[in-house]
Order: C-alpha cells, then sequence, then structure tokens
C-alpha cells in the first residue's frame, strides 16, 4: 500500500481510470512526451499541407513567363493578388540604357560621380557569418574608381557591390534617369501609386545578397549580364530556419578585412541557411521544400511577389534596376503575420 | 526511502533533475496539463492575432459603401484581393426588374411556370435543428400558387422560400432574364469570365438563411424589400463552433412537419451557433470576435466575398438576384484552408 500510494498520488485518481481517460499503460513522462509531440506533429501536419498545396494549386516548378507585358488588371489579378512571380518579356524595350549603358559610358557621363558601394571579403554583405550577422563596410568613391575595380585595373582587396537601396537611382544617380523610366507605367496604374524607390545594382560574379524577403513588391530589370533567383513562396516560412545573431560590420584596416561587433550590441534574427548549400544535417526540414530557381538575362524584368524568400547571385558584371511598390497590408500579410506567430510558438513548445 | 521510492520511479532518474531539466516541483499529471494548457493557448493567441490584425489593417466596423461601381480594376485591387465586403449603390439602375418587378406583374407573365420553393415549419432550411441538420422539404408548384401564400390568401402552413442555387433564374425563368442582366460587365472583366450562376431568391420575412460559407464570389443585388446579413471573414474561423450534424429533411404529413432522416445515414458539419442568438456559455469563443452587420436595400449591391460566413435574413417581401463568380483557389484559399487543418488540429488534441 505504501509502496504504490505515491505512485497513485503522482498519477491521478482512480475515477479518471475506471472511466477510460487512460486505457493505455503509459508511464506519466512518456504521456507528456507523446501529448506534446503530438500538438507538434499535427501542427507540422498543417504546415507540411500549406507548402504542398501551395505548389499544387497556383505555383509552379519554374517561374512563368510572359512575351509581353500583361494590362494592369492582368497583371494584378494572375500576379499580385495570387502572389504569383513572373518573368515578363519585352517589358522595358523603350529603355535607352539596354543599348547606352556600358562602363566606357558610366565612365565618360559620370565618372566623378561619388557612389556608395557595398564591400567585403567574400561577395556576402548582409549575411551570416559564424555568429554574426555581418554588414559590409560602405565606402564612398567616385564611379571612376568603382570601374577600375571592375575592370581588374585595381589592386583592391575584396568584392565591390553598388546595391543600396535608398532609390539610389532617382536620388544619387539622377543623370541615369533618362535612360530608363522613373516608374513602369502597367504596374503604377495597377498598383494605383507610383514606386516608392527605384534602385541601381551593379557588381561582378562575386557579389551575393543572402537570401531574406522584403515588404515590398519587387519588379526587377536587368540591363547586362544576369541575376540568378532562388527562390521560396512565403508558405514556406516553416521551413525556413532563422536564427539570432549578433550584428557586426566588415572592415578593411591595414590591407586585411576584420568584422568589427556593432558596438551597442544589436542582435539580427536571420535565415541561418545558405540555399547553395544548405546544412540539411542541422535543419533537415529546409531539404522538404523544393526552391524554385530562375535566371534573369537582359530585357527581362521579374515581377518577385511581396514577402518571397529570395536569394540572389550574379553571371558575369551584371547591371540592374529595380523598382519597389509598397505592398498592401492585407489578408495575404494578415495570413502570413500569423504563420511567422505560429512557427515562433512551435518553436518555443519544441525548446522547453 | 519506500515512500519516495515509488514516485521517483514514476518521475524519472536522478541526472534530469540534476541537470535542471525539473527544477520545479511539480506532479507529471500537472506537467502533462501545462504542456498542453500552453501548446493551446499559444496557438490561441496566435487565431486571435490572427482575427485583430485583419480588424486593425483591412476590414472596417461597418461594410463600406462605393456610390458608384468602381472600374473592374479598382474592383478587383481594393476588394476582391484582399477580401473586402462592399455595398455598391447604383450599380444595376439598368435593370428593367427595378421598376417591374412585382407581384401582379410576375402573376401576368409567369402564372403557369413550374417553381421549386424550399418549405421548412418554421423558415430555417438547411440549418442546425437539436442533432439534425435539416434541409427543406423541396415542392414544386406553379408560381400563382406561390403568390397566393406570398399575399396571405392561401392555408398552407410553413413557410415558402425560393432560394434554389442552380442558376434557377437563368435556367428555370429564363423570360426574367431580359429584366436583368445576364452579368455585371465590370465584375465579368475583373474576373476575367462570366458567372457561374444567377440565381433569383423570393421569400417573406420569415425565411432565413443559416450561417455557412460559399466557394463563390457573390454579387447580391436586392430588387425589393431588403436583406440583413451578419458577416464574419474567413480570420474568424477559429472562432466560429462546427458540429457534426444527421442529415434529415422536412416533410409536411397531413399538415404536420415532419423531421424525416436521411436513409442512407449521411452526416454534415455545420456551424453550431445561431449568430440571432449565440449560446455563449456553450460557446464562449463566439463571443470573442465582432459581428459585421449590414442591411441591403432596393438598388444596392453587396459584393461578399469568398469564404465570408454569412447568415441572412429579411425584411418583408424580398426580391433579389445574385451572381456567383468562380472563386480563384489561389493563396488566400491556401491559407484559409491550413487555417481549418490547424483547428481541426487544436480540437483534436484539446479532446484527447
Amino acid at each position: 500500500m505504501m509502496d504504490t500510494g505515491g505512485k497513485e498520488n503522482a498519477d491521478t485518481d482512480a475515477s479518471r481510470c475506471l472511466n477510460g481517460s487512460f486505457s493505455q499503460p503509459h508511464s506519466e513522462q512518456e504521456v507528456v512526451e507523446e501529448e506534446e509531440e503530438a500538438a507538434m506533429s499535427s501542427l507540422e501536419d498543417c504546415f507540411r499541407h500549406l507548402a504542398q498545396e501551395a505548389r499544387e494549386l497556383y505555383l509552379s516548378p519554374e517561374v512563368p513567363r510572359l512575351s509581353h507585358p500583361p494590362t494592369p488588371l492582368e497583371f494584378y489579378r494572375d500576379y499580385v493578388t495570387p502572389n504569383r512571380p513572373v518573368i515578363i518579356e519585352n517589358a522595358f524595350n523603350d529603355f535607352p540604357a539596354l543599348a547606352k549603358w556600358s562602363i566606357p559610358y558610366f565612365r565618360e557621363r559620370l565618372q566623378h560621380k561619388i557612389l556608395t558601394v557595398a564591400v567585403t571579403p567574400n561577395g556576402y554583405a548582409d549575411a551570416v557569418c559564424g555568429d554574426h550577422f555581418v554588414l559590409p563596410e560602405e565606402r564612398e568613391m567616385t564611379f571612376s574608381s568603382f570601374l577600375d575595380i571592375m575592370e581588374g585595373n585595381s589592386e583592391q582587396k575584396g568584392v565591390y557591390y553598388v546595391q543600396k537601396q535608398n532609390s539610389n537611382l532617382t536620388l544619387d544617380l539622377k543623370e541615369l534617369v533618362e535612360d530608363i523610366r522613373e516608374d513602369i507605367p502597367w504596374a503604377s496604374e495597377a498598383f494605383g501609386h507610383k514606386p516608392d524607390a527605384v534602385n541601381f545594382w551593379m557588381g561582378g560574379r562575386e557579389a551575393v545578397t543572402s537570401m531574406h524577403k522584403d515588404h515590398y513588391e519587387n519588379l526587377y530589370c536587368v540591363i547586362q549580364g544576369a541575376k540568378k533567383f532562388i527562390l521560396h513562396p512565403p508558405t514556406d516560412r516553416p521551413f525556413i530556419p532563422y536564427g539570432s545573431y549578433s550584428q557586426a560590420a566588415y572592415k578593411e584596416v591595414d590591407g586585411e578585412f576584420q568584422i568589427v561587433p556593432d558596438p551597442e550590441g544589436h542582435t539580427v534574427p536571420w535565415i541561418a541557411i545558405d540555399p547553395l548549400n544548405p546544412d540539411l544535417n542541422r535543419y533537415p526540414k529546409y531539404g522538404e521544400v523544393d526552391q524554385i530557381r530562375c535566371t534573369v538575362h537582359p530585357g527581362e524584368m521579374l515581377y518577385l511577389p511581396s514577402l518571397w524568400f529570395h536569394h540572389v547571385s550574379q553571371e558575369d558584371q551584371t547591371v540592374a534596376v529595380n523598382y519597389w511598390y509598397d505592398m498592401e497590408y492585407d489578408i495575404k500579410y494578415n495570413y502570413f503575420s500569423a504563420l511567422e506567430k505560429m512557427v515562433n510558438c512551435k518553436s518555443t513548445i519544441g525548446k522547453r
């Protein structure tokens, strides 16, 4: 009687056993683990259903292509509303930039212009390195010096990339605006407003943008070279691992790059995998969702929907212009924001 | 030693206590309940966040009104994409029905026409009654007999409602098509296709449509009387209780209505609450979300977005026409379908 008394107290009262609440001879510890596991695995199943059904219902393994720009209504209905990427050909044939932009042209027109350039030892700006999230060193230099580096006529170490996303084209490089357009008319009509920013990108094959998402509708126009995208829809969020990293920045000192921790000790949540070489032993769930890959060539425009995860690399020297249109904070955002909360609550449960 | 021995076995081995896994003196049963409760309450919090944020970001307590029809693009961008209802005035001023439709007109033009009429003792067709989901008795009668009942010139018992949703207007009442239009042109242009069905509704103040949702984009045009809607957005799904009911149908036998169980024993999942009189003791969660109510008057059109929950009643004798356009099975459907799975998985965990 004394032997079992303690155990009975620790379990439940007899009435619960009699009415069949616990018909299986489980230890309580097993029950804890099974309940928790069941709760988590059923939520996992829901996440899996979400990601799979997205691919079955409205996404395709390849990014679809249009040979001509859609009407504003077609664009909104067939791509923006379902949050579906598309490559659009012949969308900016009227940009003089397609024929004019070249290193000699930039040198002639903009040689003394001051550019902000992201400098890293390895091409990875705004990316995870060990326990750090490392910003590039932002260096100001003349367009002419930057072009020297692009042409290999400079002893500079590291990778140089013009990637400032503050509408640098319309603010800092006004001289180039006449070679493009300040907006994409059919897109502005579709969205009901002009773009919030127009950015100029220029860099070599080593420059990489680590995987992330933007709160913008993005129209990405390649002028020269080629941009390679690795994409995941927002519904893949539960399979994309995030970590928490100490913010830092590269700084070249006496010809050597150092990682300088943020003096205020900020931490940054960032995606923990490199989609070019994902560590599936550490993050096995990432292996459950397929990457969607595409390459965008000169004269082609990628519509990259808001909240899509994207990793960008480039072939050869690449020049591109992108238009950021404000996204709508509507039902799609609302569902995504709840999904993020669910993923976070699930990992909290999992860690207890 | 013997006193505690049993309990230690039932708990865990000492090493787990030493390394701090269990620092709180909990019984295992308490731990089971707390883990399960935490998992559920955090998912509950996510559901609450979803429903609240919808109201903060893009919904309003009142259904907004437009004084004139939007352009196809405005309609798609501002209402269909965000899944937001709107009442549109002056949207079908060109329908001769607005001036012509009346009991004498119907009697003159359609007196011998055979109608399918839903007959119930209480006005509740397709609704929960006790443990049953009860279909109406579907009765065929001449339009003339139906009009006699509407006018109170008949001894018939029960509530009669023309509510057949098989495109009864274009299929069964072709004579009336010239008084309306077979589609709403700006809506057809927006959706990129014609409606899948056009339905004719006619009934008195007792006829009620119980709360449900449709897999259609719905344009509801009131010709006479008034339709009263109680609405919930799809993001309220976790707060709307469903039950499982045995299917049955009303049948009038010797002047008395009986509930006849479905001979094949089908069960139907249906919404368990009556939003006019919700049982908040039994379903307290329904009290956490606000109803959105609106009344649609003659000459007004309600755009009721796909997957919105709606309960419909009417003032006086009401005649209406609605257009069902196929919905897109895109990201909004995809998220909703995952939400339904999560709600179901949560209630499974809760019941174990």
